[in-house]
């Protein structure tokens, strides 16, 4: 409470005064510019990027799954595609399962990894992965692509491993973004509140 | 810029007693309250969100190490476990390491990868891995579950790859959370310090 | 409210001059901390994290090519070598590239996963994989390896994993950080903007 000085000789209630004064408005203005600030963040969008480098079917499905899932949540979304994930991008992608090395797959019969090997398992694992997500109404990599290209999802190809791998932009779906490096793609990723390496 | 009255005594110093008075106060109220903020934030356990794809035993590993390990250091944890990663939460589970597929694999001998697709390669590597964490102290993976259940790291499994894979949630361990989709996770793992695809 | 005394002449004035006074110098005060606050942050560096978990040729390419990249546009960065990841540390190391169990890899011809399993196999995609990365200008994992210790990439290996699968301090390259384990490195890792599970 500011007691005015009768005399208004009173230095030290002028100070009083003012620190009072201040105190209250720099509290208010403080607590003002804070939530302003919070409320700016809360209204930004998440981000969420994910470097997609694998070219097989079963590992073709999370990044879009994700990246699709994220977007019904409002967040900003980028799928950088490098090394085998280019393969996904293709228009005549022919996305496989692989069988060996993943001890992991169920299989529909036991079997030693040595089988796993012949021919006709690498299409046998396919197919049945195929079927497995269609009976069980996910969709398929051929509907989460265009879903993804539809909500904006920013599917990134990867310029440097293209040259590489001897992938042409010309035989990638339509829809995406410009071909671009690394640089640009962290630089993009770099306020991202979830990263994932695929 | 104020204009005290010259009529007024002592306007001219009424104003930069008023400014200093201010400056100094602004200063120190505004320090003390982002002082307050950047404590709050610092109390805030830090956030590690980890997405677990795989089922074999060498990557059933890292999920849960680094799960544990964030707990130790009093982050708050989540492994959403989805797609050949289902497989850690089951009860009778059979985690193998592949070998085929995996030329880094430590070999006790020198082998072409058609000799690592052998019926007896897989789990002649799974015993030697197992043996391998055992001998240098570090927990097995049902040690590893029982320690994340303990800490309270929220062990998620993923409905939507349940229904595909064809994974029950009565086969699995207790003392994890409900079977629930990716929206929920990424919107769990929204604020995330550090997320990881496993 | 400041109720001035009636006996001070013009005391509504001095409060009224106080408020807006106190009002202006409070509002440019709080808005240069923090712009100043937001510049702290801008000029912070962007931290990367890796968690380099494999040991073939392909997946010695990604950690190494982004934590280059990302030293270029001025981010801290930080690769910890753990399970397989250990290989790429080495200074005798012979990264393969694994065919069988990646129906995604570039073959010269199609052919079943049997084939990919044959001796030859391992060798061949690993010389073709160095001969395209050659051919179009990227650099080796060796000249990768350099310039990440040249440009101050923290490359970590992780204790724990070597003592597990027998790798020695003292058959790693130089430049690298001295050993340590996933509690150093998550909480080296706290407050990264962008972290990737390679």
């Amino acid at each position: 409470m500011v007691q005015a000085s009768e005399t208004m000789t009173g230095a030290g209630d002028l100070d009083a005064l003012i620190r009072d004064r201040v105190d209250a408005l720099v509290t208010t203005r403080v607590d003002e510019l804070m939530a302003l600030e919070a409320a700016r963040k809360a209204a930004k969008p998440k981000k969420l990027s994910i470097i997609a480098t694998k070219g097989t079917l079963d590992w073709a499905y999370p990044p879009l799954i994700l990246a699709t899932t994220a977007k019904t949540l409002g967040w900003e979304v980028g799928i950088f595609f490098t090394f085998y994930g280019l393969k996904i991008l293709q228009k005549k992608r022919n996305l496989e399962v692989g069988t060996t090395g993943n001890p992991a797959m169920p299989m529909p019969i036991t079997m030693p990894q040595l089988m796993t090997a012949l021919p006709g398992m690498t299409p046998m694992a396919t197919w049945m992965m195929k079927r497995q997500f269609k009976d069980h109404g996910v969709a398929s990599i051929d509907e989460l692509l265009d879903l993804a290209v539809e909500m904006g999802v920013k599917l990134i190809p990867c310029g440097m491993t293209m040259d590489v791998f001897g992938f042409s932009k010309d035989g990638f779906i339509d829809g995406i973004e410009p071909v671009c490096g690394a640089t640009h793609f962290l630089d993009w990723a770099s306020d991202s509140d979830v990263s994932l390496f695929v």
